[in-house]
């Protein structure tokens, strides 16, 4: 793999490749400095401050070194004029990889056409957000034990949540997944994805009533409505819909987990000591987790 | 210590073990690497790059790496409307420090509740800089050789600047100093920081009269009024009201040392030659003091 | 050389004693942490991120490490009023070597009066941009073998563009230089300049016609018109008056070298393949010499 842009150029030999290498990190927690002397840079046309630090501070774990904007919109280049071609074939010849998320969906793509070095697509508008999705992948192996007939919800704003759609794309590499999808009606999952699903045998289906559906599931990965890439309008008629609180998160499976890609608003409003201590919050765990993974990215894509 | 959120949770002998190791840093100026694979966050929701670039070079000329976000009012999950303890729970898990600043009282101590490595707070709103405290105290050390019995004039806006403040709660730990608070009458010391030094036993007095007070201190802490903290009628009628120039200075007594947290505006106006040459003039020693405590101060709680 | 401000401070002997060394960078790829344990810290008055990730790059690749700010303008102190020298004295106490980029001409020069560590101009204002100027003219030497007796034509903005003046400084410094400005009537190069080239004895003159001078000459100096620096109805009538595009591209000698410092908007539009392919477009090579003379730069001043 020379670039990361999408999460179905993925098999299921480099995720356990990675997942393995995962894995150890995990374990650790002392790192050998194997990335001493790279340089990472971390190009954010829309600020992300959560994924920018976890991949900073896995390439400086690994003994590597990181050059970042962290505005590229309003400070770079590109206010002037300049295309991203030439921005990345200019910082492709500074760094030894790129991490770049860009508010346009397909960037990624074309910045990956042009750079000399890997190019790992960290959120590109509406598209994908593929190390995310990794990482969300991994987290449900770690906490299921398993990739494979996992019943699994998938709620919220669907139609605009490039994590949702990322996770799909790896879901459907493995056998025997069962998809539940909740959504506003105006936020739904599109067609796209629904194709690619039914094209590798997972099964999927719409509901309406959360509540009913999580006694029933092993994950429930819950996203953000995200005000910002909808009028006010569809934000106004999905916010608060579908939510997960003290009144229904013990319909919960006893081993059932709660994923969600942060940064979450209401859709989950739990108590600190639920938080805390009960097994099935499991996206603080996720979110560590997403350390590790990059970790394991940046070995993959840099040795 | 596991945190440092407040000045006055120092103890004596914590403020000399750090002192001591200031002490060491400020005479080798070449550092092990002790910090080496460690990782500092800094997250400033809140810019201030003096104190954001002291921290860091801290960090770095230990040997250690850092994150950075130097402004995550605007750029951060913050913006979505996350709150701050799930963005410290997530920062947490990546980094082995975290230093805030933030505009809001208190936040400080709500992260230190919540976060699995060491907060340091770098400035919450009207509440404290406890870093800023510590190293006003060193330098006060350093310029006269003590810590008991001093003639300290606080000047400036003592109602919002939280710097006197903390250096306050500091000066109440050693016995015999004697504080004399000159300020604007709408920006006076407030009640709690009185009684805090009353039931400590350090005397103190409101002047009004800078001139009358300069020939009989051991030090004048020197503040800005600050604009961004007060309304713009407060800050016209309290700007120039208390200032350091070429008329008062000589007034000074030859021994006496003027600190001031910088930046500073017209408060201080000296020729070039007086700021570099004249030893009274000690507050770009105290702003390179803050190096070497800053250092001491992630030592202590890092390791 | 203490402080780098001016192209003009340059010597030959400094001139090739820095190329050396970048010759020697750009040779080897792996590169001895000598600046180990030092610091830089880029001071960005003005946002620019390819100058700024190439200083912090090339540190980063000798082993030394970075402290930055992006938006110093907006984020420091000087919106609170402080000066530039109270910046200076502070920052210069953290760190061993301060880049600077300022909105306003000759802030530098004032940076480098006061610092105690070594400054670089990394643009100040209309003034000059002498790092760029270096690099310009490393490219020059590495394309054409040569620096004496060349032909180059200097197209676009030579009023306002600071890296066109900062190249002609530097062109002076040796014999047979012939030199062609185009540019739009009222962005002509400045008297200074024709004054300091005529006591050099380089010869110049000014031309109207892009195409007439393309087969003529070695190298091709082009440079973006600065909306930023102009008026509006300047800019308008700048616009797109001097450009390279497929239609004049192949007037060109086949020895001849487009260079360009970059950022491009529409002053030159090439296919994909010619920007790939033809030698004779030399604009991504030059930025990548960048990265080389800034580590050289810095081993000179902190070594």
């Amino acid at each position: 793999m020379e670039h990361f842009i999408e999460s179905q150029q993925l098999t299921p030999e480099i995720i356990f490749d990675i997942f393995s290498r995962a894995d150890e990190f995990r374990k650790d927690k002392i790192y050998d400095p194997i990335l001493r002397g790279k340089v990472l840079a971390t190009l954010f046309y829309e600020p992300s401050t959560r994924t920018r630090l976890s991949f900073e501070t896995a390439m400086l774990r690994l003994g590597g070194s990181v050059v970042t904007t962290e505005n590229a919109r309003e400070f770079s280049s590109a206010v002037k004029g300049e295309t991203l071609q030439d921005s990345i074939r200019v910082v492709s010849n500074y760094a030894d990889c790129i991490v770049m998320r860009h508010y346009e969906e397909g960037m990624a793509k074309i910045a990956s056409e042009i750079s000399k070095v890997p190019v790992i697509n960290a959120g590109d508008g509406k598209g994908q957000h593929p190390t995310q999705a990794l990482l969300d992948l991994y987290t449900i192996w770690k906490e299921t034990g398993r990739l494979t007939n996992l019943k699994i919800a998938i709620v919220g704003d669907l139609a605009s949540g490039r994590t949702a759609r990322s996770l799909c794309y790896l879901l459907g590499k493995f056998p025997g997944n069962e998809i539940i999808f909740l959504s506003p009606e105006h936020l739904k999952m599109k067609q796209d994805i629904k194709e690619y699903l039914s094209r590798h045998g997972v099964s999927y289906r719409e509901e309406k009533n959360l509540d009913e559906v999580l006694p029933n599931v092993d994950i429930v990965y819950m996203t953000r409505i995200q005000k910002e890439r909808i009028t006010l309008d569809e934000y106004n008629s999905a916010r608060g819909k579908y939510t997960i609180n003290q009144n229904n998160f013990n319909l919960l499976n006893k081993n059932a987990r709660i994923l969600h890609p942060l940064p979450k608003i209401d859709e989950i409003v739990l108590p600190l000591e639920t938080e805390e201590k009960d097994d099935r919050v499991a996206y603080f765990r996720q979110a560590e987790n997403g350390l590790y993974i990059r970790m394991a990215l940046l070995v993959h894509l840099m040795m």
